[in-house]
């Protein structure tokens, strides 16, 4: 067996991350989004990251993924008594890892050497990998203009129709020296993007200079697995910003953004009369459960998005033949 | 009657403190030790201020004054997980006014004004004043060399003998508006040096420069109130220090310590067999009940404390008639 790469942002992609970690340990890397990161307090928050970190220590909460379980508010009860914001809402225990980011950022390490101290110190095999070490931050283009993304999401509660999305300081993103040997290993075996948001969540990962040609290197299977079901997201706003960008809420419209670079697409059973429609675009399909309710869920989406791949490659060699 | 200024750092000042804000109200005025401020995680942690604010707004631990009641740990315990130090701890509530704070200073802020909102938005109407809005911080001489007074405290267990004592930066500190404001009062009637150990809560406010004269500029009683008790301090190191300093830890000797500044020391009953030696420095004397269990005992020995400032103003103008 060789090694994974997975590209995560959100909680369904962590999710899928973890599965993937459990049957593959060390040999996987997971390349995390961080143009949702933000700051607030004065800390570097970076949500994707720590969404993937609590998820792969097993500290994730639950019901609310990008949180630790048991999560308390006492440190935002006092805030508030004091006079500061009440938005973002910060967490106690989701608090330290911006606390020990922004120390470490200002005594100039990088992000991605600060998250693999988080992952030694968590027990965590895997590479988690931020998409660059340089900071790129997702806005939001509205009505009335461009806003981040935490205010899209934080302030106005997702409500501003979206018109579309920049991703900034993305021209000054360069792929880490971690992140090109992950996707340069050899034994590259496939390279699998989680389930999330293709505008806010992959995207800015895809947008880092280089990365498309990156992923696409080394010849293993670029594998994209569906965030929605049903035409709608389980989580999260896919459905409702692809109607507002003029676009059907379909497996197909998230395929096609993704063409050029997948060579398959694992959707839900529930979507399978949406096969052919994928299939015409020159993308292989793979229906399967994709609702990760429970560990073994995660776990079995995980490998049959692994088999999908191993039958890709298999197709090409008797191609090839 | 007119207002009243006392100098804090510690706990047992900042009860009294409170004790003298229910007499006063807003005609209290709280000049605050900064010298035990101190940076951890990259924020500014200034204790004495703290304790001063939660002791007034009736939110302090009533076993932990220095903290708020009900503190829990849940951030400390995700920093442990993630590698982060495990001292000086940090409580969940704790945390939010250094947040707040360094965000501010950061935004150039000044210290006063930060403690002010701090004030309003915790509906304090007494006014909290840093001693100085500079960086002072009070270092620890030990056999090994100067330390701060934090790694002392948290990292030594205040284990070391100490042999003196250190105020860096207090030569660029400058007495700030707000300080000479409450100092200069025309209807000031007394200053009041809260129990606390002289050396490292006290000291460091006195060494402001011009600080000594200011306290003393428009003739108001200064009383010091004894944070010793039978030789011993209720909580903190005063006995210890004062020993290994060479001073017995006596009543008398942290009069002395206060030698050409204080008109006036109040003492527990319990001590009352030394009032003679404390007299005989030419300092009056006045034994009252000084340990402040409840928010009762507060009262009392602030009315205390200031029904004995009357008396010696009383003696002044009968002396001079």
């Amino acid at each position: 067996m060789g090694t994974v790469v997975t590209l995560v942002g959100q909680v369904g992609a962590a999710k899928l991350a973890d599965g993937l970690y459990r049957l593959r340990g060390k040999d996987l890397a997971a390349i995390v989004n961080t143009g949702d990161d933000y700051e607030h307090l004065g800390l570097a928050f970076s949500p994707d990251i720590d969404t993937v970190l609590y998820t792969l220590a097993g500290l994730a909460s639950a019901s609310a993924g990008w949180e630790p379980e048991g999560e308390t508010r006492a440190v935002q009860s006092m805030l508030r008594s004091l006079g500061g914001a009440d938005q973002p809402a910060v967490g106690d225990r989701s608090l330290a890892a911006p606390l020990l980011r922004t120390e470490a950022l200002a005594g100039n390490r990088r992000l991605t050497e600060i998250t693999r101290d988080f992952c030694r110190e968590l027990g965590i095999g895997a590479r988690v990998l931020p998409m660059c070490d340089e900071r790129v931050r997702t806005n939001v283009v509205t009505d009335e203009g461009a806003i981040t993304f935490t205010e899209y999401f934080n302030e106005l509660g997702c409500e501003p129709p979206v018109r579309g999305f920049q991703y900034a300081g993305i021209e000054d993103a360069r792929i880490s020296d971690e992140v090109r040997d992950a996707l340069l290993a050899p034994d590259l075996e496939a390279v699998i993007i989680g389930p999330a948001n293709p505008h806010h969540a992959i995207r800015p990962i895809l947008e880092v200079p280089n990365m498309r040609e990156m992923l696409r290197k080394r010849g293993a299977p670029v594998i994209a697995v569906t965030p929605l079901v049903g035409g709608k997201a389980l989580k999260g706003s896919a459905g409702k910003m692809m109607r507002e960008l003029g676009k059907e809420p379909s497996v197909r419209a998230v395929a096609g953004e993704y063409l050029r670079l997948i060579d398959g697409f694992v959707i839900d059973r529930e979507d399978e009369i949406f096969a052919e429609s994928v299939r015409s675009l020159g993308i292989a399909v793979r229906p399967t459960a994709t609702v990760m309710r429970t560990v073994d869920d995660r776990v079995a989406l995980a490998q049959a998005t692994l088999d999908f791949a191993a039958a890709i490659r298999a197709t090409r060699v008797m191609e090839a033949e």
